[in-house]
């Protein structure tokens, strides 16, 4: 990137690094600034790696247990492991190796050689020995060779001073505001604080900066004279963006305006009163973005750390579509299936701060490529270790509430695994598990015949061994605002003119249900008002209702219960999960059964008053039993 | 592990986890106690997603680019990127869609569908939904979604205060005292209290306590009173290994005396006063093992965290040998060669620290198995990411100060690029090499010829192309004490009865020009006192004459300067790096070479002033050239 390394360069010559003397003990996570040497050496004496006694190994040539020496009393000290061991001796018999007589005389039993079972001075460290090279990132484990060689005290860089600047007319720092509608409490300030936490920086959080050019210029004024760094986090509206940029170069210099790369292409990097300047978009996936890809780097380089971050092989589940004119970041969740890796795309808008949350890493398409096909291998920078992926449960389908509780229950059950949900719909589920791209599917898909999801499962698995593992019966409602303003009462008064509906996308079990319930009320969908405006899981269909943007949806029970809706309830129906039968042997799989059949996981599902357990954690072989 | 399992079950009956509350902001790093739900929406209300004119969607149907739409001024709404779309609008057209008329009337260009450009409330989070689960480790990405839907504070398990306890008369912690022989400085407490920083764990260390058993056992009352957890830290000696089993014994219950591990064995695990307590083995190897295999894995089952440690596979270069009656623990340095992982075992001596501080991560030798045998596939457990691993530059032979040197530079020059040295000596470097275990040996071997390096390398790999880079020229010397006590003024004098001389291992460029020396000399190794004994490298060699334990020995000028010995010089040689002639070609090759004939690297060794750099870095290709 052409853009970092002017940038770099303009830094370099204008920021000189500090040093100062910390005491060891306290150098953990610190940079050296020079190399260290042993001011002593460990053990600083000859010291005995035995209990025995100490003699001239000479004495004990012809020792063996048939024809034992005798050693004087004169000539021979008793020592225990980590004694000096004196010039007058050069080697330690084991105390095992010793009968002993009367006066305090020994009878050795194994002949000893030069130096044997003495840990000879210096053994672990030499007196001027390096124990770290400069710019090393002190560990745990450096700490007890530094103190052994009498480094009390070593020299590391200082941390650079570093402020966070929200700004925004609409950004509330929610600990001393209320939240109204057009506010947004500043998060991005704990997640960029919490990011500088790995590097050389010492952050603090300046107060909420309004759009006003005069305060903003001041505020970055007095913050560049007080720190080395100072993060601007631009509100969303673009005028806090451009009042950033005049201010800068105003007041010093902007290195660069704008990267190509997505999301984060508005970053701002500049220098004011010989501080580093980062102007950081408002979504939060672009503030990301950029500390971790510009940011970060660049501290790194200032520090001459490198940036270690595993990378993998994994198969794309999805295609991913990219610009030519960016390089684009695209967060992926990572799962684990017939010994490879697969990844799936989240959502990729810049707003979307859970994706961050839930991703295991990113895919990297380059400038001038068009994305990558799906089914295709891809290289996946991971935000965790691969071993840990490992031990994940992939599960692509239908969302409930129960997939977020079961992966609480699996923790605190210490089940060495962890379910790790996308939640694309019921019927975009089974296709993945067609694909082989997750281990299980959850779906609730009602049948032609009425029965729920069996025979839906045995039409598009028409070879192959099935299995259902039972999860709960749940209600579907019509949901709708507390009190019912629209006098909602039946599916049919959907088709009144003036009334919102949202959707659920299409393969979803829940339009299925609906589409089936228009059928059966003879009603079509070109007698609904928002049949296309759709929404991609439950929680979305409830904040729509919730928010008056629409009048009504279907949603479950549970999520209508939690999110305080009102409704009248249209079908009970099962929500299971679908997966090939030879998997039912995997051991987590058997531990995900352990899991719904526990009473632990029933109790929890009590709280919720809607959801039917009995069933739970069964197993039905599709083709066989029914 | 039968023993662990049976601790942490004691432990469970008798420890209830506490839970507090802290402010998000604070929380990085902290363990959530409960699952946390969404408070509130992200965002909390529809928002627009661009700048633009929010309008109803229906009267956009027709917009064409050629035929474009009127819109009345009361019709739309000016709105900028996170503005609220209030109930009047459905959705927003693009600024750069919209041609403006006289009378703020808007022309647009484009359709928009229902909802097109606006963000519903909680595309990013909805109320009610989960955001992390129990027991979760919180993340900086974590942060933003828990502050954005509201959350201010969040319950996470408080974190158990520990004590940690220096014991032993021989220990002190040299921030106070003085260093004489026999006193060991208190280096294991600073390495001990680095280590608890990755757990849920407030550590602190007490004041070194001697091996009295009173006051141990007065310690121990009142620390295990105050703290939730303490580790003490045997001295060396037996017996202060056996006063805690007795002490903790008395005060409360021993649950496991001695684990079948190695090193580590002597380990305690026992409850006092309601606290955990641990005696960790005195050695800093044991410590570090039962730290990492014993409590670290206790801490992270009380806290329902998984231990996550990456596993690579890798040809062993060296053959392991270990006992029937032990789960070992090896030390092994990880290169990169070929695509491949090789690992070579580190110096096993529970007493070596430094073999902490050099290894990439451990070979895992389980009860009932002799070992492993070289060139074989072994599962290594990394200390660090393997994508680190790739970046190192192998390095098995010789050893010399410079190699330190080198590594230093290729950090402060920005080389992607580490030095990862094995000092086994010149021959046994060529072996590594022609067995595919290095891609560089460092070696200094004089052949029949009076020449450095070439023959010998040419004798060895006969077929292959070989090459040479030069390192530095550098002075062989006979050192012995400051101010020459023995009067040692030739090769000759070595032979007196009385003086005592100190040797390298055989294979060894030091070790073979002392042959050379003694046979031109017209002596015989039956003439030298001390022959046999010998140290792996130079600086143990200066530590044996500096401590009076050898009163001579061939060490290399630069390493007698550092450590102030007299001497007298006896050789020039050539320290040279051989390598394949292929392997040229790589990339840390050529930084190497870089780093080899900078001026930077050359002013550092001037410091030692014994060094000639004027062919460093130069290339011979051996068979051609010469």
């Amino acid at each position: 990137m052409d853009a970092f390394d002017r940038y770099l360069t303009d830094i370099k010559q204008q920021i000189k690094l500090e040093t100062e003397w910390v005491s060891t003990k306290e150098s953990l996570d610190r940079i050296s600034a020079k190399a260290v040497y042993a001011k002593a050496s460990s053990p600083n004496y000859n010291a005995s790696a035995m209990d025995g006694i100490a003699i001239k190994s000479a004495l004990s040539a012809l020792a063996t247990e048939s024809n034992p020496v005798l050693i004087e009393k004169s000539h021979y000290q008793y020592v225990d492991t980590g004694d000096v061991i004196s010039k007058e001796w050069d080697a330690v018999v084991m105390i095992e190796d010793v009968i002993w007589k009367d006066n305090d005389q020994a009878m050795i039993t194994k002949s000893v050689g030069y130096f044997e079972n003495v840990r000879p001075m210096g053994e672990d460290i030499s007196q001027t020995q390096m124990i770290i090279p400069s710019f090393h990132l002190i560990r745990a484990v450096d700490l007890g060779p530094l103190m052994a060689s009498k480094n009390e005290e070593v020299e590391v860089f200082k941390k650079l001073t570093t402020a966070i600047l929200p700004t925004g007319n609409e950004i509330v720092d929610v600990a001393t505001e209320k939240l109204e509608d057009g506010m947004i409490i500043d998060s991005n300030s704990s997640m960029i604080k919490g990011l500088t936490a790995s590097l050389n920086l010492e952050a603090h959080t300046l107060p909420v900066c309004s759009d006003d050019y005069q305060q903003l210029k001041e505020v970055i004024n007095q913050a560049t004279k007080e720190n080395d760094v100072l993060l601007i986090n631009a509100g969303s509206s673009a005028g806090s963006e451009d009042y950033t940029v005049k201010i800068v170069e105003e007041l010093g210099h902007v290195s660069v305006h704008g990267i190509a790369i997505k999301p984060g292409k508005p970053a701002i990097l500049g220098l004011v009163n010989g501080a580093i300047v980062i102007g950081l978009p408002g979504y939060p996936v672009s503030t990301y973005i950029v500390f971790e890809q510009v940011f970060k780097p660049l501290i790194n380089k200032l520090f001459h750390q490198r940036n270690e971050q595993e990378v993998i092989q994994a198969t794309l589940t999805k295609t991913i579509y990219s610009s030519l004119k960016h390089l684009e970041f695209v967060r992926v969740k990572v799962g684990y299936l017939n010994e490879q890796f697969v990844c799936t795309p989240l959502a990729r808008g810049a707003g979307i701060s859970m994706s961050l949350a839930e991703a295991d890493g990113m895919v990297i398409v380059p400038k001038q490529s068009e994305g990558y096909q799906k089914n295709n291998p891809v290289m996946v920078h991971l935000f965790k270790p691969s071993s840990s992926l490992k031990h994940k449960i992939t599960s692509i389908g239908s969302h409930d509430l129960i997939l977020d509780v079961l992966n609480d229950v699996l923790n605190q059950q210490d089940s060495p695994y962890s379910l790790s949900s996308s939640h694309v719909g019921s019927y975009s589920g089974l296709l993945a598990l067609k694909n082989k791209e997750t281990l299980i599917a959850p779906i609730h898909l009602l049948g032609s015949d009425g029965s729920y999801n069996s025979q839906t499962v045995q039409a598009l698995f028409k070879k192959e061994k099935m299995a259902l593992i039972k999860g709960v019966k749940r209600k579907q409602v019509l949901a709708f605002a507390k009190g019912n303003p629209r006098n909602i009462r039946s599916i049919e008064d959907i088709s009144r003119e003036n009334l919102n509906y949202v959707n659920r996308q299409q393969g979803s079990g829940t339009a299925v249900l609906f589409d089936y319930l228009l059928t059966k009320n003879g009603m079509d969908k070109s007698d609904v008002v928002g049949y296309d405006f759709v929404m991609p899981c439950h929680f979305n269909v409830g904040a729509a209702i919730k928010n008056n943007t629409a009048d009504c949806g279907l949603l479950i029970k549970s999520i209508a219960n939690v999110m305080a809706l009102d409704y009248i309830e249209v079908m009970a129906e099962d929500y299971d999960f679908v997966l090939y039968e030879k998997d039912l042997e995997r051991p987590e799989i058997k531990s995900l059964i352990n899991t719904l059949t526990s009473d632990f996981f029933k109790e929890k599902l009590e709280e919720f008053d809607c959801y039917d357990t009995k069933n739970s954690g069964q197993i039905l072989i599709l083709g066989e039993v029914e």
